[in-house]
């Protein structure tokens, strides 16, 4: 089966499976596992951050980040189709006491300015939660893994300082981010608060994220850590496969970033098809199947029995993730799984 | 000065003085005041609801509702320009570790069912919040006053229904509504599981609001009464203020609406104000000040130099509230101050 | 009936109605009531504080008063005999995110030194929930009315302030404490960051509390008092009864206190009665039921058919409460009707 | 250096590295790691509990459980000195609405039935948090590992029937208890709604613990560890060294008891030592310095040149826990140590 579902299907390398049997490992809980301090000051040091944390999963790297920027009560400025708001349960409100106010997600992952303008409320009116941080996304997962560019980045950043706002960025795939916009993860996080990206997903580490920031952050990120249930013992198994995923897997992401590329290319033009978005700037194609006829469920059936594995995320749109087990002829797989589907479907 | 701010600036009549005066009171922490028994009884009956549940504040009647229907995590499904979302501080999810999700409000106040249908999320998914309840405005404060037809609210019954959803009205001008529609609030609030309507605003009584439903919801409502800090001693002083309220104002709002129906036919044509909604169904008269020149601001304040004073939500919209301190005179005094306001500038 | 189950069955003094009756109103959530302002300022200067926010009851008072003092994830250390651990519903660990830690209350009302220092926890331990603030009650309900002396508050005070601790009085009686130690309630206050105290109770206003501090705390006092549901309209009819309060009922609640002790005398030396405390400081008189026979419940009952209501909080000790509905002769009444009961029961 | 600081500190056995190395992994977020799934049925089993979940560390399996068992607003009785009440931050507290309410924990780690009857608070008093759920702990962490014996457990199951309360195991070392009690961890569980168990400390996995109950349970905590971010993407890496803890290195725990013992026999009678508790049951022993001289923090450091690890909990008593990396000579080294360092403080 060539899978396409999610880049979070990778399993480890060899390398890191290597790693983990290895490890130097250490009670964590006494702060004496030596593997995972140095995963936490290597991933710091990438993203030119003062201090990192390991954190178990994404939803817990972003809930820590948004807990350790915001008292009880603050309002957290987020696109309605980010994956913070639409698939981590609400939780910096069940959990933290938090509001989430989403605004809407632009076509191209952004949050307009004016949106976002019109989004922060008056801190000194009683009747309002008042702002506390405004969240971005990017690479932005339901809108097909558009980039934010850096100068609407820096834009945003100059409305949070005009309001006094901190601002953190989801970059589950930033290092994809940083491949797209040819700059380093640390150019990209110099302009926000705090970032949390993901070592599974393209890098391919078993599980977790990375929540990295000020030295004063992280400690209170490492506090909600503990309190959430994610201070690990040995966590040293992790945080090796980790760190040979952050030395081993990032320059790679370009090749996964060519490959969608191709494969939207290769499906273009096929009748029925419209990528949505239609533009490639990372490791996703999207796209619609046009003219009715056969159900997005129907489709990704059809596509199955064919040895090729896509997924939905809602509203019908096909999602095909790219990652390192997929290599240059899966592509021609691909293509012509889907060519053959859809041209079943038109006889 | 004529006050229009709001028809929360009226103050309770002399009869409600006069209960109070009298009023027999005890201690309700141990159910021993018999004014605020009657009251509750009355709300319920008037409401067609089991039970009813006094409390200080509008707030605080939709926080104890959602809190009484909803376990921690759900979401409640609100529209994005409802009191509810935007003037009371987001505390369902600050103190109750519920979710809000915002739905776009339609010109009309109502909250589309295709919306609605969207806003559901997936129970089954653990990356979802569920969703628990759908709160519904009627009449619609940032709507200008505009109704929900009966009709609406049994289809939204109905969706509600078929996914096995709560259903709340913030009905803080139900009699309002209910005047409107010709018919009784209970008839309103026959389709749906709560309602909170204020004893303040239209009528006139000092402050609170009552939250009604079932007997098990309100039994809730009051435990949370308490711990909220709602639970007073002495409450028959505003509970006979309150019945007095009920017992006397009710009728009368028919004269507000009329009030409020001349006022915008005095100055509908007034070069310069649109009217927004244009269509008049209660007690306020909402405007907008057309082809520039004016700011609201500017125009608040002249108004008031002339004697009368009007308020703004947001986004620069005039907002004019009839009340029973407004007579019919009133009107044409109001609507002179708004032309010779208006003639002034274009001068 | 003469009812001594708590002074929270006082009902207002005429002149109080009267002051309702007349007071000048406005709309409190636009800040413009008038008499509210008044209030608060009046409580300020009485308590020694910057400022005072007047919520609708004791609960509320408290409750805010933690929030505003703790950030989410903080210890409140408090009396595991105190109202606000066992009567308050836990709602500052329901609705705030904090962690109520209670240590054992003496039979005079302290908390000991040491217990206080056990209970105070390492802050930059990440497996504990740092202390954030002490809570002290006085005069003390659970234990008969005892008062705690000043000595041990400015005690408490330099402890708090070692470990960088805020300091709250539940003082919903501070006038009977200030009373029965010959001092203002402001030099009681003095010692503390902030202090609750009710208005009704000996004070005799129809329900509410005054929350008291800094500036900046009551600042955030006003914003959890609108978030909870605590924000009234026309607040000055309370606003109105409460200034009667504080001018009138203050000075004469000595004569409560010398009520209690008379009735402690008549009672002390009744067979089957033990007073506890033995020492009666402030509006109440405590006592049990020796030598079993009678149970608290077959006790409570009989009083009533002789015109006497007393109360029992737990632990079957039997509670009378003087307030100024009672006068002197009442006291030969109450202590007869005792007498007859434990008499008959003898027999 | 022989560490005796905690059972925490112990590494994976080789046959758990090569374990981990062969893993079988799929992506747990779409339910597809089949090593995740075999783990959690053989905990269930081996539990004789519907269902089982994998959570990140015993707080978040404590935690998980403690919110699928009580709605918002419930309070959890629990010991004074358990771990969930002096080690996890109060996260129940902080992050749920639940207030914790402690009870004493006797020497030998229960909880008096007469100290839970007098907590469980009267459900219909408004004024009172109802209570939800018992906490019982054993082997007791902070009382020297003592076991409760099945007697006691099904006492409490009783009580908590007469009340309708939930009763939780926080069996971080249930396996010790079983061993101890010459019975198997489902016996003991079978009295208990739901048990966590560390997979880490004795079991030497590394890291992780385990939720036992029914499946509608699990379903709620499956829920709420992804909610706290504790639902991971390759989790089988941990679950195949946890499979290999669960069929390895429960038969062993015998020897840990053995050797504890032993080491409490050496020791013992050494003049400045006071076991506490005196009766060893498990893999901990407990001693405090006797005679003054020297200080816990001394001995440690003192113990610590011998190349012995110790550590202490709080008020000054000293821990030695046994664990599969301590042999049969270690104890004789380690009690070797322990005179050595108490004689030269003599002279």
């Amino acid at each position: 089966m060539i899978d396409l579902l999610s880049d979070t299907v990778t399993v480890p390398t060899p390398e890191m499976r290597q790693a983990m049997f290895e490890a130097e490992v250490g009670d964590a809980g006494y702060g004496e596992d030596p593997t995972l301090n140095r995963l936490e000051a290597l991933a710091a040091e990438m993203l030119g951050k003062e201090d990192a944390a390991f954190m178990t999963s994404g939803c817990q790297g972003n809930l820590a980040a948004l807990l350790a920027h915001c008292p009880r009560g603050q309002e957290v400025i987020v696109g309605d189709r980010s994956d913070l708001y639409d698939f981590e349960a609400g939780s910096a409100s069940v959990v933290g006491g938090l509001v989430l106010h989403p605004v809407p997600t632009e076509p191209d992952g952004r949050l307009s300015l004016d949106n976002l303008r019109a989004a922060i409320r008056d801190k000194s009116d009683y009747q309002c939660a008042p702002p506390g941080v405004i969240v971005l996304e990017s690479p932005h997962c339901q809108r097909g893994g558009r980039v934010l560019p850096l100068s609407y980045i820096k834009d945003v950043r100059a409305l949070a300082n005009e309001h006094n706002l901190l601002l953190h960025l989801d970059g589950a795939r930033i290092f994809n981010a940083a491949v797209a916009l040819k700059t380093s993860p640390a150019e990209i996080a110099e302009h926000v608060d705090s970032v949390m990206f993901s070592l599974s997903k393209g890098l391919a580490a078993p599980f977790g994220s990375m929540a990295c920031g000020s030295r004063p952050f992280i400690d209170r990120v490492r506090r909600y850590r503990k309190l959430l249930g994610g201070g690990l013992r040995q966590a040293g198994f992790m945080a090796s496969a980790a760190i040979v995923a952050l030395q081993t897997m990032v320059d790679r992401l370009a090749l996964d970033h060519r490959r969608a590329q191709l494969l939207a290319e290769k499906i273009r033009d096929i009748p029925g098809i419209r990528l949505e978005p239609p533009v490639i700037e990372t490791n996703m194609v999207f796209f619609r199947l046009e003219h009715g006829g056969l159900s997005t469920e129907a489709f990704l059936s059809a596509l199955i029995r064919h040895g090729v594995r896509m997924g939905t995320l809602r509203d019908g749109v096909v999602r095909a993730v790219l990652h390192y087990l997929i290599n240059d002829e899966d592509i021609d797989v691909i293509a012509n799984a889907v060519r053959v589907v859809l041209l079943a479907e038109r006889r």
